[in-house]
């Protein structure tokens, strides 16, 4: 493919995003060794960035070394003990798939649903079973652009540990792991933090921390050992556990840093700011939104495909045309629902103007 | 870090090696969208360029989407049934990880061991067990420098299927895994390959397949549910696992297309050339090799450290001086070894000469 024209496309479905730019040029800085001290300096940076985003002051937070869906086996390989209750909330792909690593984990899950588009509810979540040892939610669906009220979970969690995805959540909407009680979380890269797919940011507590799995099943996500391999305190001893992507923990912390300097609260306010002139925008093209008001993510917007428009089509349309991506919906949603996200960098009045004058056009002649 | 001055290594280390100039730029494309007809075309381009430098024609060879270690993990996880008899070589470190993750997996592990330096005995393993399940060795150990005969291997097999770690030789030496008899194979994108960590290129044959997990404790590496994600015949429809880290798929497609325009067996050659110039040179300045004669990696040389000098200090000295990066030794041999790496774009003979004269410098004033 060396030869071909390089695409670019505007990112503005459900993730990957575009990239922030400093993220994208420390991609392409000369690589450094896992182990050089200057590497290890980004690593720690990174985690502290990391622990800025997370909202949280725990030692053991870090980017593991694959895309988001290995956070979410990580959280639970490394807390669930053969036979745990595990309490799941599902309004999504996501909590589904929270069901299935949970069960190869030996988890005896319970599993909660309530309806695609609606957030879970903390009282039926905290009353699903009388001592569950995990209750496990997601922050952010990505697959409704629903958001769920995590302080609530972790107020009512009682002895459970509270375990979160964040993985659309993260340096978009506010998320403060210490303050609303989340003990175990995972979250990617590719998505607000405006960083390439191929890092789970990973932040656990003391408290999970001491109920973890000694020798969880698998070898690669082993906290235990990777507690070395970031250096849990300042000025621990690196011990070697695997090769770092270094590239890609180089990026990570470029991003943070850029995120650093704007203000993590203007971060958010941008998001919020952009997603509501989205969403006021399609209404007044006559659009009807999926997720239920009052709980729409402004990083993602669902969105109903208008009767007797052809989703396919007009995704299609976009790309060719404006070299736009958007979302289809997912599963049952497939071709009644678009998912429209602006992430990180996206999150901005221009992309709002475009993604809405691209969209009508779209629906009008595709 | 943003601020500061940006470093530059040469990685003459065991991995990660420096990257070829087309896999950096590479990098710092324009995202694509995981799903992009485009990003589709790229995954394809990559998984038909590692088929060449894996020697397979297997349909089911693609990047994992973690590092190489992952891939050790994948193949395991996909493979070992509760109580399947699994004979692994052990000579060195990576023979050592691939007993902890078969036991994790619940595999009844016969362990057989060799000096480290020297390669492992096909005969040797293949009488390990009357009935192995699988037997499962180390093409290029990298903790030792030593290369093992993975054709006698194959061809003694019998009913076993033959698990191989080619992390270290992958695009640096000679790899037929067809011809061979290699069922199931996982490598790196760091060393030989002159990509930036964070791939496990991937190979897997139809009898190893016949023989699979059904439903693997790991969801993540689940290799039933990510024939979709790679598209397992062409035309395939794709089906979303997880979203593929991008920026490095594009990277390992474009380095591929390097090796393949030089051709595999000069690629072979250069490494060859730039390891025998760097043994030959080593030795002429009186230190001894440390892995067996006749076994020796072109791509990666094991050194001892001659008596009366500091390792840790020739190797800080290196790093200040000459901004040049030499692994350590592996556990006992921690700082009597030092381990010098010439791989992909590195393997050549400017960095031969820059690391006999740098090496003799730092001896002699460290």
């Amino acid at each position: 493919m060396s030869a071909a024209t390089i695409a670019f496309r505007h990112l503005f479905g459900p993730g990957p995003t575009n990239t922030y730019p400093e993220a994208s040029l420390a991609l392409s800085r000369p690589l450094l060794g896992h182990l050089d001290p200057a590497f290890l300096a980004e690593m720690d940076h990174a985690c502290e960035g990391l622990r800025r985003v997370w909202g949280t002051q725990n030692r053991r937070t870090l980017p593991l070394s694959a895309t988001g869906s290995a956070g979410m086996e990580a959280a639970f390989v490394n807390t669930v003990h053969p036979g745990d209750v595990v309490v799941i909330g599902v309004n999504g792909l996501f909590g589904e798939r929270m069901c299935d690593v949970a069960a190869r984990c030996g988890a005896d899950v319970v599993r909660v649903d309530f309806e695609w588009g609606q957030p879970v509810d903390a009282e039926r979540l905290v009353t699903a079973h009388p001592h569950p040892r995990i209750i496990a939610a997601v922050h952010a669906e990505t697959s409704t652009g629903v958001r769920s009220d995590i302080a609530a979970l972790g107020a009512a969690k009682g002895d459970a540990l509270l375990l979160v995805d964040a993985v659309t959540s993260i340096g978009g909407i506010e998320l403060r792991a210490d303050d609303w009680g989340i003990d175990v979380g995972y979250a990617g890269t590719q998505k607000c933090l405006g960083v390439a797919p191929g890092l789970a940011p990973f932040t656990i507590n003391e408290r999970a921390w001491q109920r973890r799995v000694a020798k969880p099943q698998s070898w690669y996500l082993d906290l235990g050992m990777l507690g070395g391999y970031v250096g849990e305190a300042s000025g621990a001893k690196r011990t070697y556990h695997h090769t770092a992507p270094v590239a890609m923990v180089v990026s990570l912390a470029a991003a943070l840093d850029r995120i650093g300097e704007e203000g993590l609260e203007n971060v958010w306010a941008r998001h919020q700011g952009a997603g509501d002139a989205l969403q006021h925008g399609l209404q007044e093209m006559g659009l009807e939104l999926f997720a239920a008001d009052g709980y729409r993510l402004p990083e993602l917007t669902t969105v109903k495909v208008p009767a007797g428009v052809d989703s396919a089509r007009v995704r299609g349309y976009l790309l060719d045309r404006y070299d736009i991506e958007i979302g289809a919906g997912v599963k049952q949603f497939a071709s009644s629902v678009w998912r429209i996200g602006l992430m990180g960098p996206n999150a901005n009045p221009g992309s709002v103007a475009l993604i809405l004058a691209a969209l009508k056009d779209a629906i009008d002649r595709a």
